[in-house]
């Protein structure tokens, strides 16, 4: 399970610096797994339909250049690990990635844990198929 | 009904011409109603839990001046008309104001209306004690 | 002087009713005007490189039916009016339009009145190469 | 070097669950440094126009339990460490804790590691006053 969004910085997402303020970063990751789990068959509105939810337990980000107005951001995500009701993410943040997917530059690495949650908010397994797929 | 709330401008609301950016004055003016109608002895919170909830069917912004980083906002909000299902507001933003009220610069007016529904999102009439206050 | 752009609803763009925050819209509406002035040869971003600058002046917004986390918005935009330093544009939002254009909902409308203004903030004159487009 | 801020949770930064969203917790633990430097002495806007800039460089952060619409969030932050051109800080964030500062619920915490940049982005030494400060 691995995916990738491009998203272009929007103008209020950006500080007075001129650079996309680090509390968009996990916005964007967020689509980036949402996006991921599309491509996988799953729509993570489908998920919340059916009572399960996924919350971010955990984050960390290394932000290492800044990002800009304007720019094309290309968020990669992938699964790098499943436990009985958590998964974690890991993500690589690139700016002005060429269409061929050359080039550009990694602004910001991060992580994230989720933790698999049912409608009342305590933990549940993750749903079968969502690990089956992962090991499948 | 009238009331007002201070808010200090986050370095997230500013944009990269180092002004507030114009999707907060709707934030703000949300707050403020929030609390006048906390004043007035009811929290939004309480309503919405009664199935009782208000959204913005109309908005309409003035922006006069800009507000900037680590200004201090004051926001004024009193209540210019109910329907049987609706509820007008008007809003004063002002920055810098003495804590004695006196001084500053009006930087934005603003109006809403908002439509009463309810927990299935069809409008429904505005709770009596919210009216009665209105007109008491 | 016309354009549209598709944005999906993202899962922090939705307040506890489970609907888009009505501040959301006015970011997906300069979304819509900067890819307009985009598809008509000209960035938002080297405008502002070259010190001409396009604050909102007035914004309005009919609120007519919610639109949800993860459907598809469409944002269509137009050029209304110009005047000397100012650019008045009409919106149209709309839910879950097919790819063919067919189809969908409604969900808002809304104007704006931008003003031009240099990087002293003072009102300046629109630029030639804008006004003589629009009336082209 | 040690502070808190009080903040009421906003419902625009509330999600569909009905919880605060996670990408909200930064910017609020961006305000509690803010409180924290101005505390001190120094607003971050006068560091700002003397050319010396803050910006994220690492941020991790540990969700315990959800906060919700209208909770009042008290955030802690004190600084844990200074080199020569970085920062870092602790975070604690409760919810509903009583004007006396006693009980609540402990829902996040969090760290971060800023670095110091001038004008033109490059690392810069933190200013003496600010390390003095800290050493005492």
């Amino acid at each position: 399970m691995e995916g990738s969004v491009r998203v272009r910085v929007r103008y209020c997402e950006c500080d007075p610096m001129g650079y996309v303020h680090h509390s968009v970063h996990p916005v964007w990751m967020e689509i980036a797994r949402t996006e991921t789990l599309r491509a996988s068959g799953v729509s993570y509105k489908h998920m919340e339909s059916q009572g399960v939810f996924l919350v971010v337990a955990h984050l960390s980000i290394d932000y290492k250049r800044p990002a800009r107005y304007d720019d094309e951001a290309l968020i990669k995500c992938r699964v790098t690990g499943t436990g009985r009701a958590k998964l974690e993410h890991a993500y690589e943040l690139w700016r002005n990635v060429g269409e061929d997917g050359v080039g550009g530059e990694l602004f910001a690495t991060a992580r994230t844990v989720l933790a698999c949650v049912g409608a009342d908010g305590r933990p549940r397994p993750l749903p079968d198929w969502l690990t089956a797929q992962r090991h499948g």
